[in-house]
């Protein structure tokens, strides 16, 4: 199928987590799969509510993996384009079309294009739930097993039709911090939890100060959520009831910090120095969860000459993206098993995440491109 | 009756919010009173909710006020002694043992004492609602209205029998500061809420740094509250719905921030000063709203004469608090409209708003002594 007309299918199907997530898209790939591509045999690998990630494969050692997550984000209001598809000129919009439908459709119409001639030890690896544990790929890494690694790692993240070859790291932690209170008056006779939060991330921030990797850039720190007060009891649900009385010394604080980390820094050295700004305040950390410990991912360009002569056949030159400002991909999850090449080939657009997602219709056309050239030269 | 017993009749009578405040304890006092002080008029002076200031004079231009305050804090956990009132050894435990039955028993004794000879132009105060809202004070002094001040004010608050002759102000300021959402892997694409308020905070402590008073001492702030996220909605009770996800940064903060406050600060100091690091952030103070706005006072020490004298008598020379550590006393509010001699000075003990909260039974004695020196020097 055309690589627009495949990009409208796939948007049209919901992979949201409010519905069945990406089983649907799932289902159908699979059969789509099955009648484009029949030398290929296709794997369901379950991992849970019945989901599954779909790998296909032509049994042979895997000189290519081609990859992509299935799921989006829910649609989110705000839209003024239809969420499940709308084309508007060169704009294909809809929740999905660039992050990544659009991407899968260029890689299975490439390996449509190529066909059976040129397919040998090309594996494309489809998989569940990118946006939110990363389940999917942990669950491939798992049943993958000690098999022989793919040789290369292609995922069409949007990148603008820029190589993204590394990201930065993800530290989340969970943290709770157990101050005393006391009257505002003598601030002495307490020790406030929210002060100690603040000299935590006063901390962490000088850890991560001055220590910008060359290509991936400075690490960066959010603190998404704190609620702090005095704790006056705990709510059905197990959280705790904090009192705001303006007197008071807040004695609790649960805060939500992340970190995008580079190499040399994990969570451990985040919750260290957060911890360490937290004592000092007199106060203590009484519970840290550490909800993701994603290492950084940094491919030398050389590693990947082959991707960069795919892309510069269509651009005319090799384009790399700035990775100093980039999410998190859990290509980073393949990247630190196999230590093999692994990069980031995507379409362009905007609004992934966001009201009014597209995809531009010639990046979609110039990626196909890209990724034949590749698996042309990649396959056996 | 001694003053001991009173105390342990008047602790033994609730004062709480959670029952009828301090209204048993305002009519078991008139009573008394009437019996005891027939030759003085006693007015009830309510406000809501069937309670009631206890305004005691004779009606002569007024020379000396005593006043304190009926109500007391709730009990709370903890207690090993009972709340109700329990003698062992020379302490005296109970709810407002201390803060303040005990003083307002040492007013009445001494009152007794001295008898009809010596209280003209002796006046007493027993108000509600100092442990909140201040409503008793105000109410005072919106209904004594344009009468002639009283020469001098005196208030049993718990100091140790020492006096105290002001008191830091109290800014209470309950803020909203709105951000805006973005992506953690970007600092750049959002305005952290989170951020912006410890930027305001560290504003307001720079406006509040190398401010100490001669005499009230440093001016202290506390954040008693804060609950920060990302705004996904609003609440059936209107307060905003906050997620937490990690890789959002925070578009919303609710904050309580209290400053005891020095001569020369107040609370629009401390807002200004506050949302110009919110602003300096990119955030903006959308909402602000100052619940308390309490100036500091401050009476020196030479004008407060006839209450050394009276303790000097007692104690041998004259002693007094340190004024850096207290915490505010609506005394303030008489000493800010009035602009006569006003001072605390009441007994000995702990755990004032604590559980076991004693009073020592002996500075109980020593402060009625002072009292009958002080009315009478004071009496026309």
């Amino acid at each position: 199928m055309d690589v627009v007309a495949l990009t409208e299918k796939l948007t049209s199907i919901p992979s949201t987590r409010e519905g069945e997530a990406e089983v649907p898209v799932a289902r159908w790939l699979t059969e789509y799969l099955r009648e484009q591509l029949p030398w290929l045999q296709i794997h369901h690998d379950a991992f849970r509510d019945g989901r599954f990630n779909v790998f296909v494969s032509d049994g042979a050692p895997c000189r290519l993996l081609l990859t992509g997550h299935m799921d989006t984000l829910p649609v989110g209001g705000g839209w003024s384009r239809a969420p499940t598809g709308e084309r508007v000129g060169e704009r294909f919009y809809g929740r999905g079309a660039l992050d990544m439908k659009g991407g899968i459709a260029t890689m299975v119409a490439a390996l449509e294009q190529v066909g059976v001639r040129a397919t040998r030890g090309i594996s494309l690896l489809l998989y569940c739930d990118e946006e939110y544990e990363f389940e999917g790929m942990r669950h491939f890494l798992t049943s993958y097993g000690h098999r022989p690694p793919p040789a290369f790692v292609v995922c069409p993240e949007p990148t603008q039709l820029l190589i993204r070859n590394g990201c930065r790291g993800v530290a989340e932690l969970h943290v709770t911090v157990e101050g005393r209170s006391g009257h505002a008056a003598r601030p002495e006779s307490g020790r406030s939890a929210f002060d100690a939060v603040v000299r935590g991330v006063t901390e962490l921030d000088a850890l991560l100060a001055d220590r910008a990797h060359d290509d991936l850039g400075a690490p960066t720190r959010n603190v998404a959520s704190i609620r702090c007060g005095r704790r006056m009891g705990t709510a059905p649900d197990g959280s705790p009831i904090l009192g705001a009385q303006a007197n008071i010394i807040p004695d609790h604080a649960d805060a939500v910090v992340e970190v995008r980390t580079v190499p040399g820094i994990d969570a451990a050295d985040c919750l260290t120095a957060f911890s360490r700004g937290v004592h000092a305040s007199g106060a203590t950390v009484t519970s840290a969860v550490t909800t993701f410990d994603l290492r950084p991912f940094f491919i030398h360009r050389e590693s990947l000459a082959p991707l960069a002569r795919a892309q510069a056949a269509v651009l005319g030159a090799p384009a790399y993206a700035d990775l100093g400002t980039t999410g998190y991909s859990d290509i980073q999850l393949l990247a630190s098993q196999w230590e093999v090449p692994c990069a980031m080939l995507g379409p362009s657009g905007a609004n992934a995440h966001a009201a009014d997602e597209y995809v531009e219709v010639e990046s979609l056309r110039a990626l196909q491109a890209m990724f034949e050239h590749l698996i042309r030269v990649s396959a056996g």
